[in-house]
């Protein structure tokens, strides 16, 4: 088979053979539905018990405040808009380069009656701190800034973003999924009153993520039913998938740390390749995940240069690879003040574990020819 | 490993070895996003076309009136959630024996303002006439009805009862959940606006199912961001899960006629075994699914009988699978008329397809031996 080789872990993560192995048997003989009482159900309700204090210990939470959730997805949709259900409507303050999956929850809240602060990022992609705290004088009941960034992979300083939320009263909540398995996490330590994490950024299986909530945060739930997930996520629980997002959970805890280290090094090669070629990098100078680098060529289109290296046997993203389909520029970009025409150039390239030294070489001698090829292109054009 | 006999599958199926086929190259090479757009996105885009074309035509409906979900109880909260949401709050009608996961969506609507009508049911478990006729009259915007109870396994006249609410101008759907694969099961033929199917019920995986609604129906979506699903449910799709759940349709569509006429022999077996041992068997003059049987003998707990079978080797269900842990008597039976003294002693025998006919028989000759002991310690303590 044709393994064109991938360079897109913040899309998603191939399952890790680990993971793969503690799920099948739940795809097999333990098939039980875990509110069941027989052996079967007994058998499935033990696997999430211990699912759930995996992803607790790995992220330094307790049990009892992870909610197991479809994904990432869910999760941040359950935070806004089931904290927001239990509110009248007030202030919310998001920011300006959240996830869809952040903004568009906020924005149904506005149609609700909430009034929507947008929170500013500067040049480099970090949220601008002035501003910020004006923001806080408005008092918003509601605040999410995300931990890392999908596209340019910068870490926010979500610990004191939170601590300035808190004291001003509002409930802190930070998407985490671009963040867990890449950088220390630990849910205590962050402050945050609430946290997204996601099973298939970190080589779990799709289908899975939690929303790790302190019990103070009061929340009604967008799936209500058979009562699981102490009400707040109705719905028989995903079993096997859960399983992988422990385990895959544990694997991250236990390997982040030299993953992260060397992940850096090929980013960092890459990155020296990429400014010899005529590259800007975005967010270069900001605090970065390790294995992301997000960069444009002037003057060539990011997604044609995505499809050309797709031909070539590199699987890459443009703009943001969860809504490659939008046709506009990165709203994170464009937050930046990157210009649109620049924007549109934008590439994302994200290592993960199994990408080899070798491998991110062959893509920059690839990348060159095809950017000498396009550049040709426009040359004649012109 | 010790394999208890399995009679619970209205609770969860075990997954065809054909399903699980299927679905393994999703969890290993296939590992993409489908929304990437490169080769491993496009497999993964391709693959979720294909299962959705295997639902909608086992389903006699088009592909685009298929919204994947994380299951049942997703699709059932999106279309009561999603349909009010873009509606001003006016009145909903349901069944008294609804599953919870549309009960109590109905209730976070009547906080929202909305009016909920009950439709009762009969002392057999069907939908009373004159009675919603009357709810009708009072022009309700949305009713649901499911096809098939979960309990009882009662089958729903519900092509006559949408035909009535379409005809005041509600939007109905009905949870379909039990009803797959069971039954002949056509979307158009049926006429209802909208129905909700589950994958772990037909022997695919848990983490899939699909609202399949009409497109004159606007839905505002529970989970918001990406845009998957034409903008009705975000999140990267379940690949696997779906990947399975379109084979599992296409198989029920294959198999459910002979599975009917073979499970309903095993089931009238078990029932004439049941009234030989003076059980009082709920719905036996209704029209059922072919695989279920509910019953109660008096004076017998029903969780007290279910835990002595679990420990003889036989896994079925008392009360409501969805919600054992729930001690109140099963609110179906309540809403039959049945005293709660006789609704406490309640069992559920599902049968399923890997069920055999010698272990329906071991199962009466255990059930005698259950009872008997369990009246010997009655008559005791009397």
């Amino acid at each position: 088979m044709f393994a064109p080789v991938y360079l897109d872990h913040n899309a998603t993560t191939p399952l890790d053979p680990t993971v793969r192995e503690a799920m099948l048997p739940y795809l097999d003989a333990r098939f039980g539905n875990p509110s069941s009482r027989h052996e079967y159900g007994r058998q499935a309700r033990s696997a999430i018990d211990a699912a759930r204090a995996q992803v607790a210990a790995s992220l330094g939470a307790h049990s009892t405040e992870v909610i197991f959730t479809s994904g990432g997805s869910e999760a941040n949709n359950l935070f806004l808009k089931g904290a927001a259900a239990v509110m009248k409507p007030a202030t919310v303050a998001i920011s300006q380069i959240e996830h869809p999956c952040v903004r568009e929850p906020a924005r149904q809240l506005a149609r609700g009656g909430w009034r929507i602060e947008a929170l500013p990022v500067n040049a480099d992609g970090v949220i601008a701190m002035p501003a910020f705290d004006e923001v806080m004088a408005q008092r918003p009941r509601l605040v999410s800034v995300m931990l890392a960034n999908n596209e340019t992979g910068v870490v926010e300083p979500v610990s004191d973003l939170a601590k300035r939320a808190r004291a001003v009263g509002a409930w802190f909540h930070t998407d985490a999924v671009q963040a867990l398995g890449k950088l220390e996490l630990d849910f205590r330590a962050l402050g945050v009153n609430a946290m997204t994490v996601s099973s298939h950024k970190i080589y779990g299986p799709l289908g899975a993520g939690a929303l790790i909530v302190d019990k103070r945060v009061e929340l009604a739930p967008l799936i209500s039913g058979g009562g699981q997930e102490r009400g707040l996520r109705s719905g028989t629980e995903n079993v096997a998938a859960i399983v992988g997002f422990g385990v895959a959970c544990e694997l991250a805890a236990q390997r982040w740390q030299e993953e992260a280290q060397r992940q850096a090094v090929l980013r960092d090669e890459v990155e020296t390749g990429l400014v010899t070629l005529g590259a800007r990098i975005f967010s270069a100078d900001a605090p970065r995940l390790p294995g992301t680098s997000f960069f444009a060529f002037e003057a060539i289109d990011g997604e044609t240069l995505v499809g050309k290296l797709d031909r070539a046997g590199f699987a890459c993203a443009s703009g943001s690879a969860c809504s490659s389909a939008d046709p506009e520029p990165s709203k994170t970009l464009i937050a930046m003040g990157v210009a649109p025409e620049m924007a549109r150039g934008a590439v994302r390239v994200s290592v993960g574990r199994g990408t080899r030294t070798e491998e991110t070489r062959r893509f920059i001698d690839v990348l060159r020819e095809e950017v000498r090829k396009l550049r040709e292109m426009t040359a004649m054009a012109v």
